[in-house]
């Protein structure tokens, strides 16, 4: 694994394209890694992970410690979608998707919500969208920490543990103030429900206090996750930095997405600051089983994913570049003749704005 | 307490207009409680019980054991808001709020969402919206079982646990199949998180599976929580019913009351429907410091919770026709001229209407 985040000469790129549109959209996006590095020296080599529901019905593996030993050893993992509905739920997140988020220490969830120019929002008078949600993506009531007695009887009770720690709250923090100090408005919004889920609440809070000390010039406010329901429908653009668990940050960044023009938009990385194992990289979307195959999908969600890719690596130009070629692109959905174009023709036009 | 669901010749009502703006709407919420029952033969009285910040501060008391007992005796209570920046995060909310829900075993909390004809959503395209929430109120994370060790420290460690009990979730899922059935459209959605939250979840999910069978002709589907919230920005006309855990519920409801006009016009119904103790009817919206004593506030809320009450108590002519005065209000507020009216104004030609 390349350390440290100067720019590297080579990627070595573990692909886990997955089940449904994850394997025709991490076509596109590997399309334009490609193309961003044209020119560069940089040399892409990939090596692809048969993970998800089809790997699960021929063996009933889900991810093995050789599968994860193996993805240690590569700089990044772009990942499409994976699931189905033939996989009962919880099997393929828990035992793969979630086991890669937490074996990798992927503790920033990092998902970026802007409402490109020209793009639609369902929202009636959106404004200037252009936020960033730093989710924690190591602990909270994601930590699988729960169970269920007297299963299927009427006296059955099922527990559901939210874990969260002094060291896993500070590091995620510490890394919203740093991206907040280094954003123009340098805004910071701590969202959970302190009011009654006072434990967990209240370490989110003390810790968001005490690590402002760190960053005096980013201002901090704090919404309930309720109400930062609301303000993502009256108000988004009020928005710069939200710093969030595991769970809200589900629900808000779904939300997010919603308003910026949908989850075939979305991007994520899910991000292990200290380099201690690779991040992964993946659209926020799921594997649509009801469209797969018939090149329907969006790969922007997917591309987006792989300038936070590039921006983890280093390549902060190719990163900006893949961005540009978005925003030229959506632009012109927006002002230019109306075509439906397949995932692969938005790949190829994505490419080509790059070459 | 008046037993049983027939109308009864007099409400015995106890009120907690509490904190802020919570004095403010209540007192609109009782005048228009008054011109509904006007004619009606039916005599409400009414018991105000000093609960909330004010108490507080003056004696450190939340909410003792004889206010319980006190409360216990009433046929329903109407709640306008408590709570204040100057007391401590979680002291009301656990010693009052959430204490009054859990031990008057207020196991469905009911949020209906609307959009009354006239009123701006802030979705450019929301559709017909008219479902109601039936969000769980004895359980999940809210039961307040969690704690932390080493607090303060760098080993901090903070739990919240989420606690479902067969008994808890088949009770409220019944509700709701009940709620769903009597409805036009007859249709139950099903919120969790059963792919991360797999024992909660899937006690959730077998519930439903299995109370339909009582409810045949009732529809069901499943979101996942960060799902529905895409739903509920891009396709809310889909829901009917929804049913879902305390958490979801919570943060589901703002959102809701956000998309059909704001948490001014959001009314709730803390509702224990077997009648072992007073169900509690109150505004989704909070005390609201910052507006307190302007007479700003809009009673509408307040004044929609007061027809939940009345349909709760059977009254349901008299809930009909506070709820046909609402949804005139509002349509004059759309075409008519533009006119600030204050709370007292907008409580006085809601009752108006009425008489
Ligand atoms: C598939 C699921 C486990 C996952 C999550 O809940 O984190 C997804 O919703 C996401 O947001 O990436
Ligand atoms: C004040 C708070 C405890 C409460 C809740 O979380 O239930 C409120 O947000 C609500 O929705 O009634």
């Amino acid at each position: 694994m390349t350390q440290g985040s100067e720019q590297a000469q080579s990627i070595d790129l573990a692909v886990v394209a997955g089940d449904g549109i994850g394997t025709e959209v991490v076509e596109q996006g590997l399309a334009v890694l490609d193309a961003a590095l044209a020119g560069t020296g940089v040399k892409v080599t990939t090596t692809d992970y048969d993970l998800g529901a089809r790997r699960y019905h021929a063996t009933g593996e889900t991810l093995t410690d050789a599968d994860l030993a193996a993805l240690r050893g590569h700089d990044a993992i772009l990942l499409g979608a994976v699931g189905d509905p033939s996989v009962p739920s919880g099997v393929l997140e828990r035992g793969l998707l979630l086991r890669l988020r937490f074996a990798l220490d992927h503790y920033v969830n990092l998902r970026p919500a802007r409402l490109f120019p020209g793009v639609r929002s369902p929202l009636a008078d959106p404004g200037e969208v252009d936020f960033v949600v730093v989710r924690e993506g190591t602990e909270g009531p994601y930590v699988g920490n729960g169970g269920s007695v007297r299963t299927g009887t009427p006296h059955e009770i099922a527990t559901e543990v939210s874990v969260n720690t002094a060291y896993g709250v500070e590091r995620v923090v510490r890394y919203a103030f740093a991206k907040a100090a280094a954003r123009p408005r340098k805004h910071l919004t701590l969202v959970h429900k302190h009011n009654v889920l006072v434990h967990a609440g209240h370490l989110w809070r003390r810790t968001v206090e005490a690590v402002n000390a760190e960053f005096p010039d980013v201002t901090t406010d704090y919404l309930h996750v309720d109400a930062a329901t609301i303000f993502l429908t009256t108000d988004p653009s009020r928005f710069d930095v939200i710093v969030t668990d595991n769970l809200f940050g589900d629900i808000l960044t779904d939300q997010a997405a919603a308003i910026t023009g949908g989850i075939g938009l979305a991007a994520s990385g899910n991000v292990n600051p200290d380099r201690t194992a690779p991040s992964m990289f993946e659209p926020v979307h799921g594997s649509a089983p009801d469209i797969a195959g018939q090149g329907k999908a969006d790969p922007t969600a997917t591309v987006l994913s792989v300038a936070l890719l590039l921006d983890h690596l280093g390549h902060t130009d190719a990163a900006r570049r893949v961005e540009a070629a978005v925003e030229a692109d959506l632009a012109e959905r927006s002002t230019g003749p109306a075509r439906v174009r397949s995932t692969a023709e938005i790949g190829r036009e994505l490419a080509a704005r790059l070459h």
